[in-house]
């Protein structure tokens, strides 16, 4: 099953549908709309990387005039659904292949007039969108054609796109616009399969083509559009023809095959086969294609915004979702895109660097919301208080200093599951040094402690704001002075020349001595003695101990934020998100089960999950602990979560909906690393099946330094095949046994003893 | 002119009036109500350091049952000017002598009928108060006396009074109660000077007399009141009683006397006279009065709350206004006064010690809001949010550690300035050293700047909580780490076995090295090279930094609270009161006047000023740096703040009003330390005076280890004599001339040039 469908039309949910049937390639996404649609049904074909600023509104992410425009005339009327009266519609994702599809039957005049698109975006040319449009009827009946680009984009924070020029020449339109504040070239052509007349306005350009049809007579044509920027080069404007010129040349359907030949490379490499479960394996799919969609092959200078391509939310920010939720199903299935992801952060290194001296510190201090330059999109004020009207100050920006650990925690999980010793001397070591310098200015000693300590910080709960010591938060410095310490280590060793440029540069020796020593001085919250639970940060426990009822009953508005400086959660335990639980996550080896069992009981009851991010932390916990049914509802809520669509789409009229890559990726994270419980450890991988009651097995490809494996892991059985071009063998342990998997064999645990 | 007059009666002034007209002696005050008024009216008999609590309310001071109730009645209506119709009326205190006067003519029946009382709480008898009270009448009238004890008080988070026992015995009456919390018994005697029926309800007991009065005849009758409780010991049944019957043996006449000599003391003792402005003089001396009503004579285990003893507001608690705004007059003044209340903090000691603990620190973090037992009386939400209603999150409480160190530099005051070195071993080297351990806990060493910082903390311009090195709280710890070590060094010194017994006590010798370390290694913020700025906290200079005019112009509710979490003034530069301003006034001779001037001029436009603690600072900084113009407005500001009553007394329902003993003792600073210029250094007394406009001369006395010195400070000439019964030469200096002035002498200085 690789179709998501939806059948019957109803208004209430196209902001919704934009988000559910979204097509994308990394370079543009465009929402799942309908043809006919304009900006008022938040059509959007989002780029990548491309912002702008207006006044003082915040920057967000340009959309390109929209190219896939098409209508449909009867008797002067446009059909829609939203004003034409409709004997069917179905919407469709393949999401196998990034297939969109839609078909319409509007009765008009007695008759049937069906109309049925499908479209792609394509991921073997970047630049590049196609589409197959057809209108039958089942009377005799004379319409109206129009193929165009409409230049009226919905914004949020725009218009954006200043200077419009729309040119048609024959079968050729162009929708050419420059951006207001960096002055971005933004162009989209469209080539129709068709011979019309030109037209246009002020804000679109079309061709329009009178149809007589026959009753039971098809007319279609295809149309190319492709989308470039000045971002891309010089020339984008003949570029941005060339592409439809030669789409039109290949034609769709040959297009279509490239492109679908990519999306079967994509599932070769990245399926998860779930046995004895048709909805999980559907929504796990479904989760799995919004990665696809996102991934971005083509370059480093861009990343995954936390709301994907899926519209302006969020400012089209890079978030620390991309490192924590979605890279390590890159690293594991597709390496180059997860080195695209970590170069990103090099390429915007300087942002950091900036943000860090504002703050008065040394090092990198990495953006909670990145743009293009990797400056802070993130304003000090931002959610708004439902009392006063007024926007709140909040800590996101200044004190969620976990950022720049997770960006180096995420380098070295890449580097230890890819062996890409090469990255370190293409920047990532760069990066890392610069985030332990970072902590090392940010953290202070404790004289009568004698310990470092890490103050005055914002945790994943962000609920509670400037707190010291977040367990989550010291844990990852004390692992960021280590992943220097270590990674300066390997690039000695493995490529002297590298290592002494970035001495030479960076000047950096002197400061290891005093990074050794914060790391082992450095106050990590540890379990209690007696209760082995650990602490979310200092004084935590004596916060009011209540109910997420108790506290939802003390709400005086539904939408009051619960965080902020007078939250009512910010006084009490209650949290956003997993915290301790996401980092019990982490470094679960170190911690015993039983460490992991009682905090995960401690703090699941507390827990708001007021964050998509965090059900998969509770999912893999559980999953870990043996409690693969505890586990369950979190996997499902997480690989859901896009599909439902249960989330909010809007706070008063702003929109704030789109979809969840970093839930789309804890889909992948709460199956592989918690239900199939494949942990990557120096020396092994491990695998320790947690299945849930319905599961009979769960298969997957894992590449793991460069080399391909297949695991099965059922209930009884674990299956690990090494690809027979696999250069070297690997050690796999599943329950107390290991096996070094050679290339081209399999190895078996049956009830985790050793088969083969 | 010594006496405070109000004429007409003005109903909306009641409030008000309780406070403008108080009463007091430390031991208990009574507000300046009328005789005939309820506890609708605001009647207090509050006394100092008994406090309770009802359900969950906060803790507040216990009003006693009101012994001066007395009402006259004329053809069954009492005669009140709420209600009766009133020819004249006039209130009126004795600020010398303490004594409140009121005199009312009714008119009743087409004559007049004439109220007078006149009434004064005992500086000489703590327990008690005494009243006259005459009725006449200009036609024949017949009357109704009522003299009695109303247990029916007025409290704002009451009732505190249970189990209320009334009984009246021929002319002697009692209430006795006892309060709901800790059980301590409260009871009020009353003994009438005349013969009557005993009367009473459940909650009053009185004594009835009928009067027939011709015209022109007179009647009057005096009144002995007498407040004692369980905390004064055994038998406070008995002793009130015994109190009332002991003055009315000794007659009131007798009474007043030796109650006014008492007055004469403190005037002789304290008394500025300021030539060439009446005004300014009786604001002064308006301001003195009401510390010589709250000066704890009798015991060290009361301080001075901080609305005095006008009401329950603020929780009758004591704040850092004590040792910072009022000790330094009664130190100079009447150091036994000064030692009380020095000694309360170390009574206190193991409240701040259990607050210390409470945070997870050593030493003492003594109380902001300080009760009997030292422990917090603040609460962490206390503001209410215009809003949304609920009470602010606010860090009063848990980040003004500024009040340990207040403490210290306090006692260092003390020490310097009355050699009373014994009160080293009576407690104050105890506080001391729990200050310093305090801070030494609380500070953190930031390795890259090899520097001690103190972070996260509330300095006093509220406005900007959780701040990190306020230069103020800086300051002053390092004042506290010094204060500790000098401390110890002249306890060691002077007085070798109470150094032992303290060192065996409480262990600190190991700790001092490090106390050493911390104050040589801390950072206090200096001024800029440039600008001569010193920054008032990290970053604030960065801050928004618009005019109070345009924060206003912000606000979308007149009573909106601009600080906490989203205040309007947390994210601007806009300060509450003084701070950078307030230190460098405590530290003037560090600094030199171009750095006080620029800092003034830089920090004032953006001070709000809106606590009464603020201005007394502009003033003394100001007429420090020669420019006693600009001081004179904020010292007028202080000195009238209970005279004019211009600032709020209700929140909604709530009372807030009530007296601003700081900013009383802030007038005497503002004339003494800043027009008279006098400062106190190691090793001389300075007096350099900077009198504004109008004043041809400031004359005051003060005591200075235990020797009396009266000082008069002209616009040419400056005086000092030292009295005849002085033992020891003393240095003072004038400009850049010092002279030892012997006993008995008197040194004279004419343009700041020495002539005898």
């Amino acid at each position: 099953m690789w179709t998501f469908r939806q059948e019957n039309f109803n208004a209430d949910e196209i902001a919704l549908n934009g988000n559910r049937f979204m097509l994308g390639n990394g370079y543009m996404g465009f929402r799942g709309t309908l043809e006919e649609y304009g900006r008022e049904h938040y059509v959007a074909c989002m780029l990548n990387g491309v912002y702008d600023r207006v006044g003082d509104q915040w920057r967000e992410p340009v959309n390109a005039p929209n190219g896939m425009l098409v209508q449909v005339l009867c008797n002067g009327e446009m059909l829609s659904p939203l004003t034409s009266k409709v004997l069917n519609h179905v919407q469709e994702l393949d999401i196998r292949h990034g297939i969109h599809h839609r078909r319409t039957v509007f009765e008009k005049d007695g008759g049937e007039i069906t109309v049925k698109a499908e479209r792609f975006i394509s991921h073997d040319r970047v630049h590049l969108m196609a589409m197959k449009y057809s209108v039958s009827a089942s009377v005799p009946v004379k319409l109206v054609i129009r193929s165009g680009i409409d230049g009226a984009v919905w914004d949020i924070n725009g218009p954006h796109l200043q200077q419009l020029e729309l040119t048609g020449e024959d079968n050729l339109l162009q929708a050419k616009a420059v951006t207001g504040e960096l002055k971005h070239e933004i162009i989209t052509s469209a080539l129709n399969g068709f011979q019309g007349v030109n037209c246009g306005t002020a804000e679109a350009v079309w061709m329009e083509k009178e149809l007589v049809l026959a009753a039971g007579q098809e007319w279609s044509f295809c149309k190319y559009v492709s989308v470039c920027t000045s971002q891309d080069g010089a020339g984008a404007s003949a570029m941005a023809v060339l592409e439809c010129q030669q789409a039109a040349q290949i034609g769709y359907d040959e297009l279509l095959k490239h492109h679908a030949a990519k999306c079967e490379d994509f599932w070769r490499k990245s399926d998860v086969v779930i046995s004895g479960d048709d909805e999980a394996q559907f929504a796990l799919r479904y989760s799995l294609y919004h990665l696809m969609i996102l991934a971005t092959r083509h370059s480093s200078a861009v990343s995954i915004p936390a709301r994907g391509l899926s519209g302006q939310v969020y400012k089209g920010a890079v978030f620390w979702d991309t490192e924590m939720f979605m890279l390590p199903f890159f690293t594991l299935t597709d390496p180059a895109v997860a080195r695209n992801l970590i170069l990103f952060r090099y390429r915007t290194l300087d942002g950091a660097r900036r943000k860090a001296r504002e703050y008065g510190f040394d090092g990198a201090f990495f953006a909670w919301e990145s743009q293009e330059t990797g400056d802070d999109a993130c304003s000090h004020f931002n959610v708004p208080d439902v009392f006063s009207g007024r926007p709140m100050r909040t800590y996101f920006r200044d004190k969620q200093v976990h950022i720049s650990a997770d960006v180096a925690f995420a380098i070295k999980q890449y580097l230890r599951q890819t062996g890409d010793v090469a990255i370190l001397r293409e920047g990532a070591a760069e990066v890392i040094i610069e985030c332990a310098r970072f902590f090392y200015s940010y953290a202070y000693y404790k004289p009568g402690k004698a310990r470092y300590e890490v103050l005055d910080v914002t945790g994943p709960d962000e609920y509670h704001e400037r707190v010291n010591n977040n367990a989550y938060t010291n844990k990852m410095v004390y692992e960021t002075m280590n992943i220097a310490l270590e990674a300066l280590d390997t690039l000695r060793l493995k490529d002297r020349a590298g290592y002494d440029e970035l001495a030479h540069r960076l000047n950096f020796e002197g400061e290891l001595e005093a990074w050794r020593m914060m790391k082992d001085q450095l106050y990590v919250p540890a379990p209690a003695a007696d209760t082995l639970l650990i602490e979310q940060f200092d004084r935590y426990f004596t916060l009011e101990d209540i109910s997420m009822e108790t506290l939802k009953s003390r709400k005086l508005h539904p939408d009051e934020y619960l965080g902020g400086g007078n939250g009512l959660a910010a006084s009490t335990q209650i949290l956003k998100q997993a915290d301790v639980v996401l980092m019990l996550n982490l470094f679960k080896h170190e911690y015993g089960s039983e460490v992991i069992r009682r905090n995960w009981e401690y703090y699941e009851p507390r827990t708001e999950h007021g964050s998509s991010l965090s059900a998969c932390a509770y999912a893999m916990t559980a999953a870990h602990i043996g409690k693969p049914d505890w586990a369950y509802k979190f996997f499902m809520k997480t690989a859901t979560v896009d599909m439902t669509g249960h989330s909010k789409q809007f706070i008063g009229s702003l929109y704030i909906g789109g979809t969840h890559p970093a839930a789309n990726g804890g889909a992948w994270l709460a199956a592989i690393f918690g239900f199939a419980g494949v942990s990557i450890v120096e020396e092994a991988v491990i695998i320790n099946p947690s299945l849930p009651e319905k599961w009979q097995s769960i298969s997957f490809p894992l590449v793991l330094r460069g080399q391909e494996y297949f695991v099965t892991a059922g209930r009884e059985k674990v299956e690990v095949r090494s690809a027979d071009g696999n250069e070297a063998p690997q050690l796999f342990r599943c329950g107390e046994v290991s096996v070094n998997v050679q290339p081209g064999k399999t190895a078996v645990w049956h009830n985790k003893t050793a088969v083969k």
